[in-house]
């Protein structure tokens, strides 16, 4: 009873965003600083990067989501704010104006920037363009705000469902921004998720933080774990549904619905990676156990060689065996079956870990296309997994050789 | 007391090299087929690539060499004989022939293959190649062997030097393959190494398990490990030292002189990874122990961002300090330095992980150059490492966009 609706973000009741330009970037046509306001307080939860170098406003973010409790979301994009000597401050100050803007407290502000890292951000800009954002702010803001968050995104990532829960109709929203120095095992990009469910923080948290490990971990773009990238999600219960304070039906209808919209965030960031033409999809079955699953999957997407391989539609399966060979998981290598997927069929490649004859024409009419499968069957178990990627192209290059200057 | 010499795997006494082409590859300008002979028995040692799927010719070359001995070295390109089913029977196969047309024992050959995996070798041009292989063998042949071992590389790489042992005059030399699929971490890539030093089996195979960690497990070219490669060394003990048969003031000379080649051939293979414009040099100071200043040092060379950045000469350290970041070494990011080194000049970008003003002006100079040097200071210890890579381009794309067909 899920079904997929319009209005990304502002799709749940409650919800207002707004997405301008304030001047942070050069460019004047394209938006750079995005607000997200719930009606009412809402439970809140966040996953961060890994990277041990962390943007200043996850430190912020962190320090306003203790309680589990937020109304805002503040991002830039067009800088980091990331190995600045005065980023906390600044940050702070992003909380700061927005909660002023708001009539809301500093401490319900999730911050959040994203661009280039070690450049001074200069707060007049932002400091400008809050009021006017403030201003902007209306149920149908979702994609604005999903515009302001873009970096090299070609495509504007937002996404909504639509499910029940104890009788009352519930949804959940989501935007995201991706592109480049993205890589599993990390809270991997920026996502804003919000929904009307009724949910409590520490449920919430633990729906967020058992989704990402199947969702945003197992997706790469380029092997670069990101110093700013964090998921958010609010929830402020305006649904009416009795809220889920422990798991169990209820629990497990929402992680349904909170998986549909991640899993379709991963494909929207994955088929749009810096450069890419083409969605890699790693599905892995047949595994001993969960963990060899995602470490194959997950190997299989980052390799470059296979990524080149794809660019040029060749059935290059050997260096799908290759990063299975080298990912690390406790793999026997003569049961691997091999076969690229497309729209256009499927054909087997390479059975028991050796060649099989194919055909190369047939191969080639396969990969050509947008989205690739690629199946892997370990032969050794019942488990699964699937991991997300892209092709590595002339414009991830490119896009990369001079981003900064 | 060492100098560089011309050579490379001919220059030690008692070695003959050859190389031709016997018809693996179509391209009949290209050399596929090459051959190292010892006149006598020599001490011999290798390390294998820790991928799970193994060439078939590293399985026979391991067991040849149990007994620490050989006197030959046969090695093809343009099919690794990797996941074939007749895999391990063409390597032996190329073993008896090589053996056969040298009137030696098949056991003390020494087998390698290198190209495409997943694709039947036929053994036939191989046999019909190998009895005119021996007879051009020459003390002049080392630069065909080393064009025969080449794939995708466009620089042929060898290397000599001459040193001291025991008052006696010993030569050490080598010729690699390089170019794609090669990471840190495993034994990277095909490696000929000969030296008339006298040395124990067991010596020679310590010297080079402790040489490889701080050589070739450094350098990574595009962070898929190949299922192929391997580093071989032969002693053949005609220098007429004493014999190393531990420790000390000799072996110690020994590890020098193979250091020399090996860093030697490690900068090669890295300025003339596939596609690269650009070699990359990662110093790191100042740790607090060897496993983090390697770690540090490989994570910033294997960075596609930053590799991406020096080829657009884009002295974008933020992704110096992201690499830095994610690597999983324990480092304190607020004591990092970071400064782009070449032959152009030294400018700091970084000081305690935050960014410095620099001239962008003089950073494009530096970063111009062919050879760079990215220095990395931890500031939390003493201790150095040094990892090689090279800049990611247009062409590592195109030439493995369609490397098969």
């Amino acid at each position: 009873m899920m079904k997929l609706i319009d209005g990304g973000i502002c799709a749940a009741k409650g919800y207002k965003a707004a997405g301008v330009h304030c001047g942070i970037r050069k460019n004047h046509s394209k938006k750079d600083l995005s607000l997200i306001l719930s009606e009412v307080p809402a439970s809140a939860a966040a996953v961060y990067t890994t990277n041990l170098v962390k943007g200043a406003p996850l430190t912020v973010t962190k320090a306003h989501l203790e309680n589990g409790i937020a109304r805002a979301v503040i991002c830039n994009s067009g800088n980091a704010n990331t190995c600045n000597a005065n980023g906390l401050e600044i940050a702070e100050q992003m909380c700061a104006l927005a909660g002023q803007a708001l009539s809301i407290a500093p401490e319900d502000v999730v911050v959040a920037s994203t661009g280039v890292i070690g450049q001074p951000l200069d707060i007049a800009p932002i400091a400008a363009g809050i009021p006017e954002l403030a201003e902007h702010l209306s149920t149908e803001g979702s994609a604005e705000a999903a515009e302001g968050i873009m970096t090299t995104d070609t495509v504007l990532k937002e996404v909504a469902v639509e499910f029940e829960l104890g009788g009352r109709t519930c949804r959940l929203g989501g935007i995201a921004k991706g592109s480049g120095m993205i890589h599993p095992n990390m809270a991997t990009m920026l996502v804003f998720l919000t929904t009307d469910a009724a949910i409590a923080p520490a449920m919430l948290k633990k729906a967020l933080s058992t989704d990402i490990q199947a969702t945003f971990n197992m997706l790469s773009i380029d092997g670069d774990t990101s110093t700013n990238d964090m998921v958010t999600v609010l929830a402020n219960g305006l649904a009416g549904n009795p809220e889920i304070t422990a798991e169990g039906d209820d629990f497990n209808a929402f992680m349904a619905a909170l998986n549909t919209v991640t899993v379709h965030l991963c494909r929207m960031i994955a088929g749009d990676g810096e450069g890419a033409t083409k969605l890699l999809e790693c599905v892995v079955t047949g595994a001993a156990d969960i963990q060899t699953a995602r470490t194959v999957a997950k190997s299989v997407v980052c390799s470059s060689l296979l990524k080149a391989a794809m660019f040029g539609a060749d059935a290059n399966w050997g260096r799908v065996l290759c990063a299975i060979g080298y990912s690390g998981a406790d793999v026997d290598v003569n049961r691997v079956d091999v076969a690229f997927k497309s729209p256009k069929g499927v054909i087997p490649v390479c059975k028991n870990g050796a060649g099989i004859p194919f055909s190369e024409e047939k191969a080639k009419e396969i990969l050509l296309e947008k989205e690739i499968e690629i199946l892997v069957n370990l032969n050794s178990g019942e488990t699964s997994s699937t991991a997300w990627g892209c092709d590595l192209t002339y414009d991830y290059v490119k896009i990369n050789g001079d981003y900064r200057t």
